[in-house]
C-alpha cells in the first residue's frame, strides 16, 4: 500500500447491521469494507435476554427496539477489519463520518451510557432505543399532528402536514407518558447516531439533520416552540426544553477520536469526528447533488427520496424540509415509498410457484433472477395489470399507513411474473405521482439519480423507472450511497489542511460516486407507460382520497384499533 | 341382478367428456356409469388432423370447435362399459336422456351427417360444430343487441338485454357471413344435442330449451320475426327461415332407438328416447325444483342459476328467461358467473409456493386440501382482503366479459392461503349479488340447492356460502346433477307405461337427488360478511359501471380489438 495516501473511515448504520467503509480522499476509489449484523437485530416482539430464555415480551405490536451494544460491538468488529483488509495505518485515516437509521432515539445517563444497559432499567422496554419503525407511539403521532392543525402551525405544511410516528418527538412524548420514571432517571434523550458519535469524540449533541428531519427544527419557518408541546403535556414541553442536547452545526466537525475509542477501534487518537447524519440522506453528497431540481432516490426495501432546490414551498406529501437539509445552500425536500423491494420480496416469499422454485435452483439463479428474466419478456402493458404499491401503506404522496395493496387487471391467464412486474411497475408510478406532485407544487424535478442494491441489479427495474419518468435515470455505483456519504461528512470534518476538504460541497464533488449507467427512457415504452400511469393515478385517486374503502377493509380485519 | 327393475340411461355431454349413468327409475340409485374424454377435446388453436402432422390453425383466437366423431365414439363407449358394470339386460333400460353444453351448433347434411365429417369439407372450420364458447362471433353478437336495441325488440329484456356470443344466432351469422359455401351445402343447422338424439332414433328437431335460451324463443315475449333477423343480414333471415329444425315439445319423446343406434350401443331397439336438454339446466329437476323462489347453482369450472318462479319479470342482467325453461309450470331464469372452481384453480396453478406444494406432496393430498386446510383458520374478514371474481369477465349480473379481476387490502403479510379464501368469497358475493338482483326485480330466491364437484369436496366453500347468503344451501348428493337431469327427461319420456313417469314433474319428484347436507349460516359469520359485502359491491358497482377502467386496460394489453 501506498502510504502517503489519506482515507476517510465511513460508518453506516443500518436496520440490521453496520458497515465500515475506508476511500481513498483522493478519487473515492474503496481500500477496504465490512459488514457486521446486529446479533438482537430488531426486537419487535420481546426483549432478548443474554440466555436467550428470560425473553421479556414487548407491551403491545407496532414495537421495534435494539440492543446499543450491538451497535458498538458490530462497529468494532467491521473498522478492525476494514482497517485489515484495506490494509492501512491507522494514521492514514483523516476523518470519520456517521450515519444512522433516524429517529433511532434513546435515554442516555450523565455518563453518556445508555440507560437500558444499566441492570436497573433494563427490564423497562422505554430504556430501550426505539428503532424508526417502532411504530407504537402513532397516537401520540396523531394528536400532535391534532394540535398543530389546530394551532395553525407555520411549520406544520413543511412536513407534509402530518407529524409521523418514525419521527423523535412521538416516541419521546410516548416515554414520558407511559414510563415517567424513565425520563426521570435518564440525563437526555439522543439520537444514535449521536450516540456513536459520543462515543467515538464524546461529543454530547443533535445532529442538524435528524434535528431539521425528525425534530421539526427545519428552519422553514419557526419551530414547534414550548406553547405547543405545553399544548400536548406540559410533561413534554418539559423535556423538549430541558432533555434533548444542543444542535450541532451542519456537516460539521464534531470532535476527535477520544484515547478510549481510538484503543477499541484500532485507530489513531485525535482522528476528526463528523457529526452524524441519516442514512438514507447520505446519498445526497454520494451522487454528487449540486443543483437545484436534482433528486437521489434510495431504493432499497423502502425508498427514500431526496431532491435539492433553491425555491422555497410547502409541498404537500412530503416527509419533510429543511434549509440545508441534504446538501448546503438548498432547501431539502424529502419523500418516501414505504414498500419497494419488500413488494417483490412479497411475490417472491409468496407467490413462487414450485416449478419456479425448482427452474431457479436447477439454473442456479435466485427467484428474483427468474422473475426478472420471463417479466423482461413482457411488453409494457402486455399483462393488463396495474398495482397500487401500498402493501406496507402509502408514505408520500398520501401520507397515510392504513392504505393497502390493490391488483387490478387479472384473468384466468394472469402468471407469477406479471404480477411481479406489475409490483415494480407500481413503485416507478408512486414514485412519478412524488415527482409531478413537486413539480406541481413549484419544485420540479430535472435530474434523477438512484442507488442501491435493486438499481444495480435489476436492469428491467430501471429501464421501467425511466420509461415511467420520461427522463433518464442515473445508476450511481457505490456498493452503499450512505456509507459513500458518511465518508464525505469525515472528510469534510478533517478538514483540507489535514488531507480532507473544507465542505460537504468540496468533498461530494472530488469523491461522488461515479455512474455504473445512465437508463434513457424508451419511447414507444413511455407513451404506454403514460396510459398506464393515468389508470394508476386514477385509483390511487379513488382509493386514497375518495373512498375509505381500505380503511374499512383493514377496521374490520382488525389490523386498526 | 334383480331383472324386474327398470334403468333409465342418461347421457351428459359435458366439454371434454360424455358421462353414461344407469338409474333406478324405483328411487334414483345408480346402478353403473362410465366416464369417456374426448380425443380432440376442444380445438381452440388448430384443427387436428388424424396423423397429428397436418393440423391445421384457426383463423382467430376464440375459436372453439369439436368433432362430432368423439361424441358418438365416446358416447358408444360409456354406454357399453355403463351396461357392462350395472350387469343389466337392455330391455331393463325404459327410456335414453340426453343433456349437452349449448349452444354447442353444427352444419348437417340431408342425411343428417355432420358436415365437417365430409372430406369436401373438413378442411372449413366452419363446417366444424361451433362450441358452446366459441366468442370469436362476439362482434356479431354485438351487433345483433344493437339491432335489436334500435328496433326495441320486447324479448331483448328477457335476455339481460344483450345477446351473448355464446348462444346460436351469432354463431349461426358468423357461418352465414364467412362461410356462405358451408351454409348453400348443409341441409340445417342442429344443436349437438340433438344431433345425437338424431342419430339415436332418427327425429330431426330442435329442442325447446335450447329453442328458449339460445334462439331466443323462450316465450317471455313474441321471438325474433323475420323482419328483425332481415335488419342484420337478409342471408341471416333466410337461413332462420329455412335451416333451423323445427322446435320439439319441451320434455317429450323425440323418438325410438333406431335398430342401427341400438346396434352400436349394445341397446334395444324401440327404447324410448328424450328430446335433448341443455346440461346445466338439467341440474334442475336433479335438484327437485318444483316451486316458486327455488334457485339451483350447478358449481364447477364456472357457475350456472337456475330460478324457478311463478313471476314474470325482465331481470337485468339474466342470461336467459323462458315459460317451463326449467321445469314445465314455471319461468325459468338463468343467471351465470363465468369462473368458479377457475378462479381457485387459478390460485393452485399459479400462485402456489414450493413449500405449499411439498407439504401437500408428503402429506398426500392436494393442493386445494392443503389451501382450504390453511384457508379455514381464517376468520372471516380476518385477511382483510376483498377481490371481484371477474378472472374471466362477469357474467351476471353485468354481462360484461371485459371486465377483469381485482384483489384489494394486500399487505406485506398477505398469505396465499388469504388469496385463494379471497376469491372462494368473491364468488360467493357474486352470487348474492345475482339473489339480491332477481329479488329487486321482483322475483325473490327462497331456498338454494348446490351441485357440483366443489360443493360436495369444500366443506368451507359451502359454509362461505351459506354465510354470505344468509341462507341456509343445501348440497346435493348426486356425482353429476346433469346426469341425473338427463335421466329424468329419459324417464318422462318413457311414461308411466313402460316404467317410467308421464311428466318431467313426476320424474323429478320421485328421483331428485338426496340431500348430502344443509350448512346453515353463523350468525356471527353473516354479520362480517354483510360489511365485506358491503364492500363488494362497492368494488362491483365502481369498476363495474361507474369507471370503465377494467376495459382501457385491456385495450392497452391488445385484448380487445
Amino acid at each position: 500500500m501506498d502510504k502517503t495516501r489519506r482515507y476517510v473511515l465511513g460508518l453506516d448504520f443500518g436496520t440490521l447491521s453496520v458497515r465500515a467503509v475506508l476511500i481513498d480522499t483522493r478519487d473515492g476509489s474503496t481500500a477496504g469494507s465490512a459488514i457486521s449484523g446486529y446479533p438482537h437485530g430488531v426486537m419487535d416482539r420481546a426483549l432478548l435476554s443474554e440466555s436467550g430464555c428470560d425473553d421479556k415480551p414487548l407491551p403491545g405490536t407496532d414495537w421495534a427496539l435494539q440492543h446499543p451494544r450491538d451497535w458498538v460491538d458490530c462497529m468494532t468488529e467491521a473498522v478492525r477489519k476494514a482497517v485489515q483488509t484495506a490494509d492501512i495505518r491507522p494514521e492514514q485515516i483523516v476523518g470519520i463520518g456517521v450515519d444512522f437509521t433516524c429517529s433511532t432515539v434513546l435515554p442516555v445517563d450523565r455518563d453518556g451510557e445508555a440507560l437500558c444497559l444499566n441492570e436497573r432499567w433494563s427490564g423497562n422496554p422505554h430504556a430501550w432505543p426505539k428503532l424508526w419503525k417502532h411504530h407504537a407511539g402513532a397516537a401520540y403521532a396523531n394528536r400532535l399532528t391534532e394540535i398543530a392543525q389546530n394551532r395553525g402551525e407555520l411549520w406544520l405544511p413543511y412536513y407534509g402536514s402530518r407529524i409521523s410516528s418514525e419521527w423523535a418527538v412521538p416516541k419521546i412524548w410516548q416515554t414520558v407518558v407511559e414510563a415517567p420514571d424513565v425520563v426521570e432517571a435518564e440525563d437526555c434523550f439522543m439520537e444514535a447516531g449521536d450516540w456513536i458519535v459520543r462515543k467515538l469524540c464524546g461529543r454530547k449533541g443533535l445532529n442538524a439533520t435528524a434535528a431539521g428531519y425528525k425534530y421539526l427544527h427545519g428552519g422553514m419557518a419557526p419551530a414547534p416552540d414550548h406553547d405547543f408541546y405545553a399544548a400536548a403535556d406540559p410533561a413534554l414541553a418539559d423535556v423538549m426544553r430541558t432533555k434533548i442536547p444542543e444542535v450541532l452545526p451542519a456537516f460539521s466537525q464534531a470532535g476527535e477520536l477520544t484515547g478510549e475509542a481510538a484503543e477499541r477501534l484500532g485507530l489513531a487518537t485525535g482522528t476528526p469526528v463528523a457529526a452524524a447524519g441519516i442514512d438514507a440522506h447520505a446519498a445526497a453528497p454520494a451522487a454528487g447533488l449540486n443543483g437545484a431540481g436534482q433528486m437521489v432516490i434510495t431504493m432499497g426495501t423502502s425508498s427514500c427520496h431526496m431532491l435539492i432546490s433553491d425555491r422555497k414551498a410547502a409541498v404537500p406529501g412530503t416527509f419533510g424540509t429543511a434549509v440545508d437539509g441534504f446538501i448546503p445552500g438548498f432547501y431539502g425536500y424529502e419523500a418516501g415509498q414505504s414498500a419497494v423491494g419488500d413488494s417483490f420480496a412479497w411475490v417472491v416469499d409468496n407467490l413462487l410457484p414450485a416449478a419456479y422454485q425448482q427452474e431457479a435452483d436447477l439454473r442456479g439463479i435466485t427467484p428474483h433472477q427468474l422473475l426478472t428474466e420471463k417479466a423482461e419478456r413482457l411488453k409494457p402493458g402486455e399483462s393488463g395489470l396495474v398495482a397500487l404499491d401500498w402493501l406496507n401503506g402509502n408514505r408520500s404522496i398520501l401520507n397515510d399507513a392504513g392504505l393497502t395493496g390493490l391488483i387490478a387487471g387479472l384473468t384466468l391467464h394472469t402468471r407469477p411474473e406479471e404480477i411481479y412486474r406489475a409490483e415494480i411497475e407500481a413503485t416507478a408510478y408512486g414514485t412519478r405521482m412524488i415527482t409531478e406532485n413537486f413539480a406541481a407544487n413549484g419544485v420540479p424535478v430535472t435530474e434523477i439519480y438512484i442507488t442501491g442494491g435493486i438499481s444495480r441489479k435489476n436492469q428491467m427495474a430501471m429501464q421501467i423507472y425511466a420509461d415511467v419518468l420520461r427522463q433518464p435515470v442515473h445508476i450511481l455505483d457505490a456498493a452503499s450511497g450512505s456509507a459513500l456519504g458518511a465518508e464525505m461528512y469525515g472528510a469534510a470534518a478533517a478538514g483540507s489542511s489535514h488531507g480532507g476538504y473544507d465542505s460537504l460541497t468540496e468533498a461530494s464533488a472530488a469523491m461522488k460516486a461515479p455512474l455504473l449507467a445512465t437508463v434513457e427512457p424508451i419511447a414507444e415504452n413511455t407513451a404506454v407507460y403514460d396510459e398506464l400511469f393515468g389508470i394508476y393515478r386514477e385509483l390511487h385517486e379513488h382509493f386514497g382520497r375518495q373512498t375509505d374503502l381500505m380503511k374499512r377493509l383493514r377496521g374490520i380485519a382488525g389490523f386498526l384499533k
